[in-house]
């Protein structure tokens, strides 16, 4: 196995993000973040942006899963959707680039299939991580060599719409770790509670991606404000 | 009621704060983590030191409960122990200022009553909060004339370190509203899921205070990886 896919076995990996208009919006902020998440014992960091995962990369010494969310002309596809931001995270170090692994069309119009091809000539050893929303589409990944594979889009395509991870007793993630052969499974994507991290790693992920529970302190007020006025 | 206490009745406050030697430790993340909170819903803010207080204020227009934790050689009362620290908080503009209410010695060798008295004398129209550790304390603060009362120190005190706010079905928070005459009750310490949150203002407390649990990244990371690691 591959080093990285090893230091991150049956860890917790946390997800530092805080886009443009979130109150922490901040590289600074960030990397502190990362340093908060590696001393709670996480394990690898998710990261979105140059500027973060540099910062992030200066403060910690764990395997970082580089991503860029950008929009091209309101197109769907937004995470890490063309070559120009895989070269910039090819660039920054990041030891795992996550990229868009959904059936859609990218904004310039080329499917996964050539798209991950010409990632895979022009980079051999980054490690490739696919972010599906579907079985189907983790599937697809996995046959076309990924290296990780994780249902981080499931609940955010237009056909997935605000299902959960642990809806229909966790069908989804299950039925991915049961088909997928070569590619790691990852769980990303609305682990929202120690216990589900808990339940996923039982159903024998390879590791557990932790976002906004932790690292966007605006979404975790606002579940306990729920909370006092139901 | 005074007007701050009408702005936090049955309210979230978060409580902001990162020491020396936390990964979040600046003022400029509390102001962002601050931020993070009224967008989350919050009514309110707990905030340690002057810097803190200060830069918070600029970035939201909440209700402050200051506090400034200072150790005296060693001296275990530590949460604004002295005349110092408050005439310190007075000048922040902070509209609460929270004080040790223990029976313990203070560590200039005054008791909380003569302590109290002074403070109030010098500053008649702050609203003053007792963190205390017992019942018997939450009576005493009450008759002294603190505005507020609240069991922050329980489980932080020799006698009761370790305890939690819900311990033995939440005994202690349930018999501070049932003595308690004059001043509010906010349950603080240990609220550390939505569902505590949810309990104890059923048992009619006038506000929560939340800290570690949405502002103490390292400690939400910790409590996901303890759950993986059972």
């Amino acid at each position: 196995m591959h080093k990285v896919l090893e230091q991150i076995k049956n860890g917790l990996i946390v997800s530092c993000q805080a886009l443009d208009g979130e109150p922490l919006h901040s590289s600074f902020i960030m990397g502190r973040m990362a340093l908060a998440a590696r001393e709670g014992g996480a394990v690898g960091i998710r990261a979105n942006s140059v500027s973060d995962i540099v910062e992030i990369k200066k403060q910690v010494n764990l395997p970082v899963i580089g991503i860029i969310k950008q929009v091209y002309r309101n197109h769907p596809v937004f995470i890490t959707p063309t070559m120009k931001e895989i070269d910039a995270l090819a660039e920054t170090g990041a030891e795992i680039i996550a990229t868009d692994a959904t059936n859609r069309l990218r904004p310039d119009g080329s499917d996964l299939e050539s798209f991950y091809q010409e990632v895979r000539t022009k980079y051999p050893h980054i490690l490739m991580m696919a972010d599906v929303s579907s079985v189907e589409e983790a599937i697809f990944a996995d046959k076309l060599g990924f290296d990780i594979v994780a249902p981080t889009l499931y609940g955010y395509t237009e056909e997935t719409d605000g299902l959960k991870i642990d809806d229909h007793d966790y069908a989804v993630i299950k039925q991915i770790v049961k088909e997928v052969k070569n590619a790691k499974v990852i769980a990303e994507g609305n682990v929202s509670t120690p216990e589900i991290a808990r339940f996923v790693l039982d159903i024998n992920v390879h590791s557990v991606v932790v976002g906004g529970a932790i690292t966007r302190p605006q979404f975790i007020t606002q579940r306990f404000v729920d909370a006092m006025q139901k």
